[in-house]
């Protein structure tokens, strides 16, 4: 088992561990009425996207912004601004910080303890356990996810423990000539599905999309080919989906809870780079964190 | 010229107009500090989410979200929504404004008079000169940007006009070999660049994708390859720009203002559907406006 392998399988595992913590931390976590603001880069922004879908189910204002559009404007709208990173070290997840703190209550969730990002924030969690020696992020992202989700949706977070188990017993989808992969979501899974088009694309090097799973009927399908995968993470709509296998179009179904369905998806990436002759692990060009003088 | 190209170069004379009827659209448009949520899907979507980031510029809350993700909570979260769809037919967008109706503000934005969106909504911009006969929106969806965008940001407005002349009268990036397409945007010209690789997807069939410019480098850059074009709408970050040049990808600078970049994206794309042999204006399978039954 390669330690990319090791980090995907350690998921169920490391994710009970947050679901039980998050009670821990239930004072410095958004209460539920807050206005909050995510920030992140990445994979880091994908489950922030995730998780601010949750808790706009719960009537909460949430939105998430990419570190580097985060403006003071957009920021000082927030009763709190939550920046993500797993190394704490991303220059512009650290910027955004810095441009409200001591304005706006702030908060870092980061596996990189004595990080810059922890230093300028009020508040902080630093859990240096889901870290990883992959330079591609798999389960340090999706345990900040699960962290999250815990305090607005325990019974989901449950459920995905027991999905990502199932993920990983089953057999990955057939990669044979593959060369376009598109992610449909809805509501929290838009984020997930994200998060499973940047694993493709970085371990891969294939070309992966994203959408609103309504989105993708508005136009984008029509460059489905025979090398598409669309790959749902929300319930399927039956029509398209038939419309597509008409059309060759191979699917994948959403067949657990979305949490589940990136966990195999991040198997399916990491298959297409091996099927490639790519070390899935760490891309080529790639570093482990954009840092920027 | 085609129909098509007809459309295209009637974008700036169209514009001109577009600005000189917001005035008296004022009154029905959204005032300075109202919380706004726009509603629309494809191209419309796209358009609502380049004049939210315009409004939030001002400070305005102001969030687009496509039709067939606005909850209940998400639309009563304003004071007003504005839903904006070409033919009015839309069935997401025409479902969305409905569940409002009677309890928040609304606004149709359509081309379609007589449309069930109109009738839907308490107030309605109609638009009839800004349709079009081709399948894809191309001038349609500008046009009422445009008129948004005259109400928040005059000058970038009247900018618009001369950027579109010059791409217009300019030549076409060379397509050779073109089989990937990534539009990058910053602020309001996300929003654009989504746009713009809507219509690559939709007119040629080339699978394109868009990122906020710096998004691009945490993770998906590494995906480009030599067939890749990556296409600037925001000013070009140096430093990204010259690892991409060194790697072989071709690039394409703002040259202008976004908007003016657009244009130049639908010739591209339209030049790219002929090289392919396809029928840029209807593309195989896309109905003009998808209503579900």
């Amino acid at each position: 088992m390669s330690v990319l392998d090791t980090e995907i399988a350690s998921q169920p595992q490391l994710w009970r561990q947050m679901v039980e913590l998050a009670p821990a931390y239930c004072d410095i976590l958004p209460s539920p009425g807050a206005n909050v603001v995510l920030v992140g880069c990445g994979s880091s922004l994908h489950m922030a996207e995730a998780y601010a879908a949750l808790r706009r189910r719960t009537g909460a204002a949430t939105i998430a912004v990419p570190s580097s559009e985060a403006t003071m404007m957009t920021l000082r709208s927030a009763d709190m601004v939550v920046a993500i990173s797993r190394s704490g070290t991303t220059t512009e997840t650290v910027v955004a910080l810095e441009r409200v703190a001591g304005k706006v209550r702030t908060l870092a969730i980061t596996a990189g303890s004595g990080s810059p990002l922890a230093a300028a924030a009020e508040e902080s969690i630093v859990l240096p356990q889901i870290d990883e020696r992959s330079v591609v992020q798999t389960r340090s992202a999706t345990c900040v996810f699960e962290l999250l989700r815990a305090t607005v949706d325990e019974a989901g977070a449950a459920e995905a423990i027991s999905a990502a188990e199932v993920a990983l017993g089953a057999s990955v989808p057939d990669i044979a000539g593959v060369d376009h992969v598109v992610f449909l979501g809805s509501g929290f899974s838009i984020g997930l599905a994200g998060e499973a088009a940047l694993k493709v694309l970085e371990m891969s090097q294939v070309v992966a999309e994203w959408y609103p799973a309504f989105e993708y009927r508005h136009g984008p399908l029509v460059a489905a080919r025979p090398g598409t995968v669309v790959w749902w993470l929300s319930p399927v709509d039956r029509r398209l989906f038939d419309d597509l296998a008409t059309a060759g179009v191979r699917q994948v179904e959403f067949a657990f809870d979305s949490a589940g369905s990136l966990v195999m998806a991040q198997r399916f990436a990491a298959a297409l780079a091996i099927g490639r002759g790519l070390d899935p692990a760490a891309p080529s060009g790639l570093p482990r964190s954009i840092v920027l003088d």
